[in-house]
């Protein structure tokens, strides 16, 4: 067996539960698509959460969601505000340049969380034909960094947003874990709280593959089929996707995993925070462990288990629990840590 | 159970030897994105097959690997030739021009097939910049009209495009269709016969998702990396697509399912060229079968058997057999065709 | 002086009155971009023929004004439909893929004019997202192939696109031989005819640079500052295209010049007629020729006069003539063309 | 007439002697698309400048000069470093990514002006397929903020780029300016220096209109005609834009204009700086004057003369002097300045 690292989340195998719904899903004939029965009732499943009000669309992938999601939003003379951490900005090699079009206007901050007032001053050029006209502000939730915005981030965001003929988009690629972190339900801090287009994330929460947009303004997704298509994005055994979903959604799986991955984030962080030659550089909100390792050791600690070094100026460090993640695994960890960082 | 039909090769469900092999793969750790030893199994297999000298990628899906494959191949003031019928052209919803920005030049074909001598008119306009600049040659095979390319009809189409500084791409969704009914080997039918690059097909013949962009043309390879992470095709728990490609490769599951699928097309053309208002249109070469249905029965079929009509102006239909198709249910869907077109 | 040929109408230089007007423009300073007197009293030119209640853009070319006005008419799903000849589907490089992303469906036409029949099969696909979506009809007028839509065949095209959620763009690089040809007036052929975005043309009739895109549907051109300038066709300078079109079109300039470039091209028909050898292929209603040349003497005669030749497998070339064409020159071509052609 | 103001170098109308150049050239009928005598003289005269081993290319204006030759430089997946205050990252309105479909970095600058040390952490993504991969430099010559670089500086980063995989661009649409500041001759600090690929400014320095795409890296330039095409920059009636550059660059007119601007804008801010409440903010080495003017002033003065407030944090402003600008001009602007901010 492969061991566990914490490396990412991603780098995690498939939830029993979600196998087993792929399985049970392998019978017979459907329409490909998405025009079959398990989609029909993993569309459902996601009005049950989210209310009847929206529109729902399953794509293969996270940098597929964000950015036909964007697309969708965008005329390619607008901007996306987002932080200068975002995936969308630093990790997806430029693709809503180059499939929305548009410029992302990036904006620094120590936590990964954007605040309106950095947000005004882009306000300047708006009817300025020479400048791109800000549309939307994408923040990720939970953020790069590990941190979570709350209900009144959200809602302050989204109040800015729509006063100022913008929308609220989130890269919820870790959402499960940012809600099981907040201890609310999806509704109350998305639609809720303002929020307009949705990336719910499947694949860092135990799914094999598949992403869901989210539209809370229906309106936005009128057309999302069409962009979705030639996104190259519509999975022909859409079925696949469906039944996990159905099988994350339906009960409180989504949940436990992410509760139990930010319980093991905040269980290293503490076993790190020990180590005295180790500074942990964010607050633990959801599953992952931002930490500066001293760089001399940072390669012999490479060599057993993978990891990403988050800045090479600071030798910051990044550490992600998953769903399968075990005290076990940390204990393993957190004692090589020890031995090879003095 | 759901019923199989006749609509198209990806109604059919997963094969359960890939299921198998989905779950074998779902053991701990391994690194996101490819670099697991899944892939570089699923690599080596592909290189068994076609030779060393091959680059190969995986994607997600067949739009995403002919249009990303596309992009490897042209300058967005190029063109790509097709035939008026090809997958690129009809069914992508314009994926190629939005992603590649390039044209197709689509031409008018009897059966699916492209011949050189269409081809030929549209050099005219070579070195004449107010001109698209053909530069790539896109075939499909087995085609959307359900023939298939003799090797000596490919290798004509390479010879013409390498002499006039064109690329030969194929569309291979039913690549192993193809080699199946052309009792040949992967190799001989595309690296051997001048092909450059290869989109090869995965659900279309018993996988759940994935397929492989294939460089025999290595050069053309060079940075697909960073097109197909772009182009928003850059799988994060790749081993579950490579291990479903060795399960397929590594033996002979790829030509049992196409040699299975293709009989049962021509075991359904037998028994509906019996039916006299029916007349096929095409030569059942591969695992379609397509036909013209009298108008006024294709609603009363299609209530019982989802399936396309392919020409609104003709009725001609299309009918697909698939890895899972079986006797009984071609007899059954004959039954009923028999009782419902007199 | 260079001789006149009849190669294209942008062979021909500057009207001597666009001369002046540039010059008179070129006093002092005003703002750049387009917030400038001359501007100004140009869109209240252009509102005298049009009506008020359109939206006026002045670009740099005509390709331009054509690819920015249909990107403005367009999403990157929604396609355009157009003759096999238009210039937006053979002479503009691949332009309106790239910059719009859309996809042109061509049909071929016998003399480049667009009918309601064979658009219709076109609509077979709508709803379905694998499809690219019909949404422009765009239309040449005067045509590529020298020919003029009538105000009724206007008005029957508009009444379809409209009656199937369609838009009618026509590319007037010619808009004026041919309300010169109708003995029109503007707005009759266009605005009243149902057209919904023109490209209006100036280099084909007597300016140096300058074209303008006509809104008649002004939601259509609400934001279409952003795509001007996203598109790169803002002339900083825009008081030397405005004072253009001033001159252009307050009085009878327009007129004048292209009923001339049309009689010129009657009369050179009506002389190439009486040489045997020659066939004209088209009916002269704008100011262009089309007739077959033995394709033995082609050469010869291009090395004095150089002209397109317009189908290499046919041998039919194309002459234009323009509004500095003379009778004299016409008298000379003839000439050579009489000696060469026995 | 018009008042002259300090708007912009672009609010200046045209040098007569481009005028009469316009005119002169303005004599019968030449190919069209630049296969004409003047623009092949108009060429020679940039080899003159730049040596024989360069391509250049003529377009309509700045923004399509810059989008083109970067297009013509990256890939979609590569990137564009910059200043934060390029005209490429602040005032195109995203052209560069709606076309070249790349992504700019944009960097912080106190002058407008790049160094190598802020560069190269952006090289730590290279190679790795999340992130965009740098591949250009772009500088502006002078720069936005009125500063110019030295042939060293130059040097400097092109040999960095170089030794990188990357290139070095110049965005000149004030390269006279520069180099007249320099006192330098254009073939030094432009090819020898190391660049590789020059917009070359017209508009900005008396033009009506054209500038030049000037590739040193002639591979770079290899299909940059197609790019042009495509990218709707071909001007049909090239002629007029050849002969105002042969008018500009055959004798020293484009010299003797950016030096007198230049100087017009010292004389300026000699001036500016003489009033207590005002601040220069960049050192003048160009025709650019950047100063804090009170932001309770602003209004008042921009009723009689025209201007940008280049930072409405700061209220820091911008003055450009031009080709026209006399020393009258400034000293009326001066005295309305001294009268209203006291």
């Amino acid at each position: 067996m492969s061991k566990r690292s914490f490396a990412s989340d991603n780098n995690a195998g498939v939830h029993p539960e979600m196998i087993e719904a792929i399985r049970a899903a392998n019978d017979g004939h459907v329409v490909a698509y998405g025009d079959d029965p398990f989609t029909e009732r993993a569309v459902k499943v996601f009005q049950k959460h989210f209310g009847k009000d929206i529109a729902v669309y399953f794509v293969f992938g996270g940098t597929g969601a964000n950015v036909l999601g964007l697309k969708a939003m965008t005329n390619s003379y607008e901007a996306v505000v987002c932080a200068e951490t975002a995936h969308i900005n630093v990790d997806e090699c430029g693709a809503p340049e180059k499939f929305a079009g548009c410029k992302l206007l990036s904006l620094r901050t120590p936590d990964g969380k954007l605040r309106v007032e950095q947000i005004k001053p882009l306000l300047h050029g708006v009817g300025f034909e020479h400048h791109v006209q800000p549309r939307v502000i994408s923040v990720s939730q939970a953020t790069e960094m590990g941190t979570v915005y709350t209900k009144n981030e959200f809602k302050t965001l989204a109040r800015f947003a729509h006063d100022n003929n913008m929308l609220l988009h989130v890269d919820g690629a870790r959402i499960a874990n940012a809600v099981a972190s907040l201890n609310a339900n999806l509704k109350e801090i998305t639609v809720d709280a303002g929020v307009d287009v949705l990336s719910f994330g499947g694949a860092k929460n135990g799914m094999m593959y598949g992403e869901a947009v989210v539209f809370f303004n229906q309106q936005l997704g009128e057309n999302f089929k069409y962009i979705r298509k030639q996104g190259m994005h519509l999975p022909s055994k859409m079925r696949f996707i469906s039944a996990q979903f159905e099988a994350l959604l339906s009960g409180d799986l989504w949940r436990r995993s992410a509760t139990h991955a930010n319980r093991m984030a905040r269980v290293l962080a503490s076993e790190l925070e020990k180590v005295p030659a180790i500074k942990l550089t964010q607050p633990v909100e959801a599953n992952g462990v931002f930490a500066v390792i001293p760089e001399k050791h940072v390669e012999a600690l490479q060599k057993k288990y993978f990891f990403y070094v988050w800045n090479e100026e600071t030798s910051e460090c990044r550490f992600m629990a998953s769903f399968d993640t075990t005290e076990e695994d940390i204990k393993d960890f957190v004692a090589l840590v020890r031995k090879i960082v003095k």
